[in-house]
């Protein structure tokens, strides 16, 4: 990996892993069969294909017939969303493809604290009557913050209670966007107490535009994508079993390792951080301090334009994203940052920096120091520093 | 290939082509960065992901930019589907995604003739001052019969200059399922005259669950999936660069070996009929004799069990769908083999044979002899030999 020797974007990429691509192959060459059809070897992809999704629910502990394989975490989230929905409560610091699925109904935006945590007292005073969904990530994609989940579905189950005690039938279900964090944070919908659950493979070393969605049994879910009834009806389309078989493998990687991962990219994103602390004075660390994903780093340095210092990054070798990859693509302000009351001043001038499986403590130290003489030259060029 | 040393169900899935996969690895390992990522190596994934979406333009006669990359031919028909549209016109004998997509608008079904041919004549007489698309497949999956696109076309371009000429803005579009025959036709949407036209990549040697739909300049479209923005907004969530570099790989190499490869299978098909015809007197040939896919063969043996003749077969290596593999596995009968007039006793007792890339002329013949033997075998068991 030559050009990405210094690789500090695993919140938008993780590269596919030997073991899950090796996974794979099979179903590519040999075993490519429709597994809709008849005959013997092609039944056995169907069963291969069921266990895949047995073994991948088990890591987050629900069964294979509960969930429904899409084709990428944005389709999961549009099928959480899909239907009649009478209002909608979603976080304000959400993915833009919930913000864009609450928009085809009525919905409210949730704000974050200043640490980039919603709390469940803030979701509590925005569910109405009406409410039918609540959408809360599990790891915010931008500046990492952990969101409370557990006590979001207590409050949802409240209400819940509280429609059931009143006679009022209308169904509240919480939906939790767990695309990021599923290899440092456990996922259990049993404890997270979550109705419908996102995860998404692209982000965990599996393969891209693989994904699924969990429904809590009884929960009515409504489909996007119509035809021959894959899926118990909830996905047509001929299964992607390579995928599936591929996100089981990356799923159960994951969880195998995920205690030891975690403690690992902690300490290397502390000693990141420490780093960069002492070394540029009006560093910004944003996010919790604590509530937040093991590999994730978001610092801002006031009058700093991050978009020109990513390329001089990138120049040697040390590739990150600007505060917010998505907005900054589209040249526009990135509208978690604006959420949790960040000038713009700051906004413009953050980075993300994102640990993964590849990084190392050699490579993470070397990639500090690098980015300690980018930002101060950055800074003596503007007089800041 | 063992298990498969007789695979005559191309229709179904064909195995990825080895070049194909050669093709998708560097973006599952090295290349696996976000195309909307800011750095270099990132940016260059952006442009080898367009590079593909140009390259798999240019197969059928189409720019890279009029494409949405999909996943799958069901998701591409639900997306030529969405939105408003007060009134659809389709073919009976569409796939099961086409007619569940036209479930979704008030509809009505252009049956074919018994030759399994939807004529324009036919076409012309469904179409209502309210019609807004008109969705008939390039070929179909099931007996072969290709379609008179072109002529339908032209029933769509009358009908759409009358409203003009009567100052009626309301839009009509020919949408094209061409999941079916892109090896063996020549797929050019100038020449075809369409609007719309979807082509899937696991039906052509490319990734499952990775297609297009390719939409003429000015032709409005609605989203499916929202999100993020990508694929132009009509098509949110990260790209399926991997899946996108190897179906322009597939389609590539379809385009290059068609004339040839369709001359090849069509003496197969032809050498295989012609002994079945001579040595089952019952056997009776599905679809027209002349407008059919090169690589396909139904044939049906009225009061033979198709299933368990296919168990049978399959038990001998040779590995066919009956009649209809889609309804089969649902227990159904097959709404196409119904469509074009066929008896319950006919239906029940026919096999879809479709050869492709891999079938040898030796294999083939193999395989015609072990399917005789069985056919007569059945034929003396339930006492019509």
């Amino acid at each position: 990996m030559s050009a990405t020797s210094y690789y500090l974007d695993y919140a938008a990429a993780t590269p596919l892993d030997k073991r899950v691509l090796d996974a794979m192959v099979p179903y590519f060459e040999d075993a490519f069969f429709n597994p809709s059809s008849p005959y013997a070897p092609a039944v056995r992809v169907r069963r291969e294909y069921e266990a895949a999704k047995s073994k991948l629910a088990v890591t987050f502990g629900a069964k294979g017939d509960e969930i429904v394989m899409t084709a990428g975490a944005t389709e999961s989230i549009n099928l959480a969303f899909a239907g009649e929905k009478r209002h909608v409560v979603v976080a304000e610091i959400e993915h833009d493809a919930v913000l864009a699925a609450a928009r085809q109904h009525e919905y409210v935006l949730v704000a974050p604290n200043s640490k980039g945590i919603v709390t469940a007292e803030a979701i509590a005073a925005a569910i109405t009557p009406e409410t039918e969904l609540v959408s809360v990530q599990l790891a915010n994609n931008e500046i990492g913050t952990i969101q409370p989940i557990r006590d979001i579905a207590a409050v949802v189950a409240s209400e819940r209670s509280r429609r059931r005690d009143s006679g009022d039938n209308r169904p509240i279900y919480l939906h939790c966007d767990a695309s990021q964090g599923f290899g440092q944070l456990d996922v259990n919908v049993g404890r997270l107490g979550v109705d419908l659950l996102t995860l998404n493979s692209g982000k965990m070393y599996g393969p891209k535009q693989v994904a699924l969605l969990w429904a809590k049994p009884g929960v009515k879910l409504t489909p996007v994508v119509v035809g021959g009834g894959q899926e118990r009806g909830l996905r047509s389309g001929t299964e992607n079993v390579a995928g599936t078989v591929g996100f089981a493998t990356a799923a159960q990687l994951a969880a195998d390792h995920r205690k030891f991962e975690s403690d690992r990219l902690a300490k290397m994103r502390d000693a990141l951080q420490s780093k960069l602390e002492q070394s540029v004075d009006s560093l910004v660390v944003s996010g919790h301090p604590k509530r937040r994903l093991a590999g994730s780093l978001h610092v801002s340095i006031p009058g700093i334009d991050a978009e020109r210092l990513v390329f001089a990054l990138e120049a040697r070798g040390v590739l990150l994203a600007t505060g917010s990859a998505c907005a900054a693509n589209k040249g526009t302000r990135s509208h978690v940052l604006t959420a949790i009351g960040m000038s713009d001043d700051e906004a413009d001038g953050s980075l993300r920096i994102t640990l993964g499986r590849q990084s190392g403590e050699a490579s993470v130290a070397e990639a500090g120091e690098i980015i300690i003489e980018e930002i101060t030259k950055e800074l003596r060029r503007i007089g800041r520093a």
